[in-house]
């Protein structure tokens, strides 16, 4: 019908076709895709190893403070219109707070700039940096939402890669070796998605010094931050920001378990004043200026979520998470063609390596999370989805009971494709 | 201190230039400059004439039951986690239900895309329909959202005119002749922002019909749907889907009188399929792939927002702006220097004209509203932010008290300032 008529003009109207490379590299499209091959006719529960939200398990509950301040700042009718571009005043002030308890400088809730979840907050900053000619350097393994967002803006990505050998961490010497003079900044993660890592504090102070002698600012993605239950403690990396200028950016997405609330930050933690003079949180307020807003009563909320939750929650959640990293990594090691190189201490993943030469028939990752969505109703996230070929990252945030069914199934897979010798 | 040692490298970041620009055009940048202006030190309450947010007014306070929905979505902690790309699913349904009551053809949950606002939807089809030749008509008078995400993606933009002597319809014959075999789409916002005007089936067939002449699609941006109580009835855009291929952008902020609860939608009308073909459903997917969603509780409360919410709200609603709309015309009719064309009939806005001839010491519209808000500390917006110089944007939608206050203002800071005879 729409050409029938041979008088009508063609639909002069395409999609913009950036966005197909821009979105193909997610790990919502990725695991959209797993799901598609799961096996309808097999009875027993998907296992979702594939992202980390465990705000479906009970044991993951949110803490009941948290959803009674969201309640009441509903119920003041006080948050029910739009808010500032940059966030309320008392939201800042208790993120600037909250943030401050683990620094040597006092943030102030100018340095605070509310986002609809960090995915905001990285498309935020990822904006302001794209320049015509400018380039960011990113770490492999990663995150592919800065790919993502990088592509669809036009700013240039390098990668530099996290060593699994050195417990994931930076190779800086990459660093130094790609950096240019159009190198605007560089990100890490920390605790490590999809890595498991938790950077030293020597560590993330080498990486501020040599941030600071190639002239580029450092993005520190904190979503996990505090969720670490191994040897090294989480340090916040705006320590560093007298060393050279950080950005962080985090969420109570993790650690509060409410993905869905999509509260987010972006902080600035720069004592010289390096930013403001290179127009950065100039930028940074602009782009929020053309930008949605989080809705204002979560905004209302923020300070009785950061300032009244009990510790009790955050031990309760930690030693779960712990328990559950720790039975992980014990079942991998059992199964056979799938190798961990070190054991997780933080965030909600691992990442384990796979040995083709003993599978049979799995050419490489992503077929063998194909197969595994198909044979044994698992979904895992391929390693090329976050920068590693033939490695796959799991979550263990998961029910411990269904974590163990996981791991079995992963094993019984294996064996059943496992090379007869 | 930062470039003190002469080893130390230059800092190599900048700020995106373009988001100067982009972020100026905003209404929200023009508000926040003119509250710079306010006299501190005087004593009345500072009159919100600006922007369309009447929730903060006991008079305009929101249903109980929308307040419930969310309320008991957040409790049930089914919508805690991350919410799939387009919306939850009975979000979606419910939508389709609440809008296709008003359509020929019953638009599917799959036609309907959930936003953070009307904001993200707004965001989302500019960005998909911006390829490196492509452009967009938008109207002028219009609203500068449009205008600044179009630049910071680069899609060129082009002005129609709204017939200020003709109830502020388009001017179709300026339409034909901007458009060309790049042009992608039109842009229509009804009820009207800025003018307060409804526009008539007839009219809105005839933009159809245009369109579909031309071979573009029609975005009809209604977040103030319904939002109508003049000689026209609201007539949705997508009831001429079949003609030529409608987006419709929409939100609960306006009728719902909850702007910051940020919860919107981008909807398909094309009963042909058209869109589908042309890839544009698809890209939607893709940018919203790589972008934050409404808060899951958010959208789990949309089936009770919609379907319980009771017409006696809506009544009330309307009621009171009709009079504020009634009692706001009226009393500009007494204000020498400023001339209202028509009478608003929708939206919460009124646009007026100043006559400068008779105004001393006035230079144009910013200084008008920059005078204004010093003496009489009342923000009105700027005819020129909206793309008409020399007109100003007024809304009405606030406490009756409050703009009878205002509107006694204005005359009297018109009257000091007119030319003596």
């Amino acid at each position: 019908m729409e050409n029938g008529s041979t008088k009508k003009k063609k639909w002069a109207f395409q999609g913009n076709p950036e966005l197909n490379t821009a979105s193909e590299i997610t790990i919502r499209a990725v695991l959209a895709m797993l799901k598609t091959h799961l096996n309808q006719s097999d009875s027993r529960p998907v296992i979702p190893l594939g992202h980390g939200d465990p705000s479906s398990f009970s044991c993951f509950r949110t803490s009941p403070i948290a959803e009674d301040a969201i309640a009441n700042a509903l119920r003041s009718a006080k948050f029910t219109g739009y808010s500032p571009t940059v966030g309320v005043l008392p939201a800042r002030r208790a993120v600037a707070e909250y943030l401050s308890q683990d620094l040597p400088n006092r943030i102030s809730p100018d340095d605070v700039f509310l986002t609809v979840g960090c995915t905001q907050a990285i498309q935020t900053i990822i904006t302001v940096l794209a320049d015509s000619k400018a380039n960011i350097l990113l770490p492999k393994p990663g995150y592919p939402y800065y790919e993502a967002f990088a592509q669809s803006c036009h700013l240039e990505v390098r990668h530099f890669d996290l060593l699994p050998d050195k417990d994931w961490e930076v190779d800086l010497v990459a660093v130094e070796a790609l950096a240019d003079e159009n190198t605007a900044a560089m990100v890490i993660i920390n605790p490590g998605n999809p890595c498991g890592n938790v950077f030293t504090f020597q560590h993330l102070q080498k990486v501020a010094e040599t941030a600071r002698k190639l002239g580029i600012l450092v993005i520190a993605d904190e979503v996990y931050g505090h969720i670490a239950f191994g040897k090294n403690p989480f340090v916040p990396m705006g320590v560093f920001g007298s060393i050279t200028p950080v950005i962080t950016l985090g969420s109570i997405s993790k650690r509060w378990i409410v993905p869905g609330w999509r509260l987010g930050w972006l902080i600035i933690n720069d004592p010289n004043g390096v930013l403001k003079k290179h127009r950065i949180i100039e930028c940074i307020t602009q782009y929020l200026n053309i930008s949605s807003d989080p809705p204002t009563f979560i905004q209302g909320a923020v300070p009785d979520i950061l300032g009244k939750t009990k510790e009790d929650f955050f031990l309760k959640i930690i030693n779960t998470i712990k328990e559950a990293a720790n039975s992980c990594y014990e079942g991998i090691q059992d199964i056979p063609g799938v190798i961990c190189p070190s054991e997780p201490e933080g965030s909600m993943f691992v990442m384990v390596k796979l040995d083709l030469s003993i599978l049979e028939n799995i050419k490489d990752d992503l077929d063998f999370c194909v197969k595994l969505a198909k044979e044994e109703s698992i979904i895992i996230l391929p390693g090329i989805s976050v920068g590693l070929k033939n490695w796959l990252r799991l979550t263990f945030a998961i029910e411990p009971s269904s974590l163990e069914d996981g791991i079995k199934r992963i094993k019984a897979f294996c064996r059943r494709h496992s090379k007869k010798a």
